[in-house]
């Protein structure tokens, strides 16, 4: 039976989507024969003057080993909180409705969402409000607990690794402490995992708050053992212990200064504070998010786009694709966006980095 | 409670090998204050005159990102059927009373055996005539059935869709068929995966065996499409369907002439027995085990290292480690070598790849 | 003044094809305003049933990166000597005029020629018989005399010194001889530079011919101090010494079989008939032409581009762009195709391998 | 003749120099057999406490490819002025004869000095007070006007050019200006050419002052065309045309506030300050010095390390190793250290990139 169905992506950059939109399209079209609409730009493109066009085989060709969306994307277009101009002023309006009358003016029927908490939170609502819906998680933090893993992560990792294997020969030619920053505001997956990958030598995440202290003694025991270099991975939403003094960071604040820089050069300033040795900060930002992702992250986004048909053919609305172990399942929607995944400070993976002599926090 | 414990390395090389001896050195030194003694060249360092050396924090040092194996490896030594020259003739043996007894000479109270199938069976007879033993699985292939994944395959199937996408460029711009040789005597994970990832047109595995002719119905309609080039990945051990003529072949062997090359240019000369294209090979051969494990096996690697000296701690012998899901846990040696892990045909995955328009076999 | 050109790329596939045409159209158009065509596969769009279309800034977008050429290539359709049809027999004719006067009847005035030696010889036939004609000099193998480098070979030193750091670990846990067979059938470069910078122990080309004998003693030597593996790199046009005999070979030429493999195989059964070790082969093959140019390769690729379009504002025709020391200059097309640039035996090149301690030929 | 040698690597780390290293221990110990000396952390490792090794064909085994160097490096040392306390207060003195005097201790006759401007300064001061020397250029900025190009400067380019490509995706699917900081006080070669290979559509160096309303422009006009995303890169000593206000800057100037973040911030608040657009920052810093040299870089610092061993087997002291051509020649280090390698404004790379439509300065 001849069907026309949407796709949208929404929120920040992540190597995958590409993969998703082609196993959606070669899916649909191929196996179903069906029509797929790519909706531009994430919500955005539904409301105001709706955007989209439609992908056929050809629009998806060659764009497996590519970053980025050939659909866009954007973190605006909530219609649930949309800002309308009133008087000259933008008031924040529920446009739902008239969304989803336009959503279906195009002919489609259902709408594939793919993206991380926000984006799945609105594709939750529409369905409430009566439109087929399937999401596609993404996070390329890794912390939605309602999937194993997903697109994107691994590839960051990858990222990471390589940046850290250039980054020592540097630390150990000059004697330095390199300092890097990476993702995670909430979950410290990519900076635990790159630093295992990348032989670091501290890791700094929000799950296991650091003592500024221990961190100094654990770079002076290194240089007392002959390694006069080490490498500080950490994550954007690190934190210390309580009651520790930051005191470049609270004198700032006293002079009512922006910070400098991100958590990295607090990080560095902190062991400037203890240590005579040369500090160096390098921050990732957003060549974490870019570029073709690798052979997994191409494979779990295909297979998650595929899914997400078998989940329209099947109707099975208001559901999630997600990955359990090996397999390939799909989850309720609802469920999907309430809970994090977090790294487990007393877990096998926080262990294992503690054996290989790694400081985790604390 | 000092102790002193043994690696060993066998079976054929693979990236993540240097990770689990660097997990298992830094662990047992820094973590329990053992010693740790490394075996060279995998059983063959224990029979005849017996080649181990101590390995200490600076020996592994660095040797996370390498490839290879700092303790060399080797595909011979097996103790239960070792050759020993008798009367001038070579006579195979069982010497593994004489190894145990040696191997105790050198103060070692346990020995970690990393390797695949036939490793582990070796281990697994030693230990049955009471040499304490833990497992670490290796197979790059992926077709052991007592883990879910083990370190070395992701690398392999990263190498083997660089590979694909370096040739897609040159099969487009000369409307070439491009037939992919790769790893898989069982098991034809590799070609599955990295077809997959490397946006193969047909992917022959040893699972589900191939018609020529649907091969060659399956490159002349995407001729008929448009797409003047086609990607064949073949797995080493992929198989025609029964009953099906494969002329060439037969007709080498009726000469009694050896096969020229390996299966992918069998597959060469089957497609250009039907149809009227250019058609080159190439065989990824020995590209695909070496060089830098990826981000995931070093990680998974290390992991491996660490579990299996914490499975000395807790003197649990004749086991292996293996990754179930998330979690790395361990199972009984005896069972791990008894099942071979095999693409399902009718699985999920096989299922991705055809929703994809990939011909897997058939 | 508006015009009309044209571009063709011929010959094998070679990474910054694609960053000459985007250079080309990108110039052309953004900075002349002209119209670009782009000829499809090589001389072949040329002949019989004409094949082209135009080539817009759109057509170019994101192709600098890429490897191939998005207007296809061929090694047939030589308008001097083209198989046609005549009684049903195939014979080989001039079919110059007719093409010239085809080529004037798309509007075109002016061809821009991209390829390596037969291309050239072919466009400069076409320049004599009175076509404006422009050529960009492409090999890969680094063999032309009238530039000193061309777009395509660093990138494939590049991908056979990567493979080469791979091959190291596994040839070195395995105390294996790898042999591994580049591209070069006239010039050495590809091995000789590779091997450099992949730290081979001996390698083969065909500007210096080597003694089988010698090589074993390398080998051998090698093992003797310790280090029981070897690299060797072999261009497919390495030769032996005369008068030495290259016993496996003339045993399989007896027998009239036909030769199994390139001559990484034979140098493989070389050493197998002189030293007891394990010796492996890899044949790099098209690996060695496909995939993404590096950044050098696309500056100059896009130099070239550059350059050829000055050329014909210009008007200066029967040239060809050429990179001389850190310029691009122009040179007489008909000298460019005259003689080969090969390795000087006695130059600055092989006597820094030589210092390093690798074998080269002899 | 028997002699001893010793090498030392001053300045920033930079790919390549484990290359020279190896290349001067090869060859002088194979070749000549020689002994060399490793000088630890450039000059700092002759002044005080002596610090030094032997380097034997041992220590640079598997040195090739790595990153860094295993001698160490430093930026400090000179001991023509050096830091010495007296009464308490360091005193910057002349320190040179002892150092020589130390260094004829060690038994070491001629010194290979590997560095940039300020180690090769070093090194004539003490060639001029009698001390045999021989310089290796070392700049990854690659602004020494006394060689053609020197080893580590093309790996940087290669890094960024990476980076650019990641970046990108990222840009196009989020329609952001992309704003990438790159290497580059005095001169914009690596700015220029990895702008070139990257894509980029904007490039702001050191040579050419570039006018913040015409960067606006460009981007405004390429979004009018239809491409919502641009990539700006910005070498660090990039500068605006005289008189043109940069309002943020002088406004934080007023508030007696230190700068944000570095001059890829100043260049996204421009910007900012004229165009409604996202724009994001990316400061690459010490990725672009660390890590494994290209293949090109591995093969030139070796051809330099060999060639500093034939200077000293000529006895050709004061003298600098070179790259002109194709050729590695000498040059006095007095003049290689006199002048800068700027990018010529008029020059034929910066009309390459023009014609391709990429704004340069200006």
């Amino acid at each position: 039976m001849s069907k026309t169905i949407a796709i949208l992506t929404g929120g920040g950059d992540c190597p995958g989507l590409n993969a998703v939109i082609r196993g959606v399209v070669r899916s649909a079209v191929n196996k179903n024969g069906w029509r797929v609409l790519g909706i531009e730009d994430g919500f955005e493109g539904l409301v105001g003057e709706m955007r989209y066009r439609e992908l056929t085989l050809d629009s998806v060709r060659g764009i497996l080993p590519r970053g980025g969306t050939i659909i866009g994307t954007s973190n605006r277009g909530n219609p649930f909180s949309y800002p309308v101009e009133v008087n000259g002023k933008l008031e924040l309006q529920d446009v739902s409705d008239s969304v989803i009358e336009a959503f279906r003016q195009t002919g489609a029927e259902v709408l594939i969402a793919v993206g991380g908490d926000g984006t799945l939170k609105i594709a939750h609502g529409l369905y409430e409000k009566g439109l087929p819906v399937v999401g596609v998680p993404k996070t390329i933090d890794n912390d939605l607990r309602a999937t194993d893993v997903t697109f994107g992560y691994r590839t960051a990792v990858a990222i990471v690794t390589e940046a850290l294997d250039r980054l020592h020969s540097t630390a150990e030619s000059h004697h330095r402490v390199m300092v890097v920053e990476v993702m995670g505001r909430d979950a410290g997956w990519i900076a635990l995992e790159s630093g295992i990958a990348g032989s670091a030598d501290a890791i700094l995440i929000p799950e296991i708050p650091y003592s500024v202290e221990r961190l100094c003694q654990a770079i002076d025991k290194r240089r007392q053992r002959g390694s006069r270099f080490s490498i500080v991975v950490v994550a954007e939403g690190a934190t210390v212990v309580d009651g520790e003094k930051v005191l470049q960071k609270s004198a700032e604040e006293n002079l009512g200064v922006e910070r400098l820089g991100g958590i990295g050069h607090d990080v560095a300033r902190q062991i400037g504070g203890c240590l005579d040795m040369e500090t160096r900060v390098v921050t990732l930002g957003h060549l974490q998010r870019g570029g073709s992702p690798d052979a997994y992250d191409r494979i779990l986004a295909s297979r998650f786009g595929v899914k997400a048909v078998e989940l329209i053919e099947q109707q099975k609305y208001g559901r999630m694709v997600s990955l359990r172990g090996q397999n390939v399942v799909d989850v309720e929607l609802e469920k999907a966006i309430s809970s994090q995944n977090l790294v487990d400070p007393a877990g096998e993976l926080v262990q294992t980095a503690e054996s290989l002599g790694i400081m985790v926090g604390r």
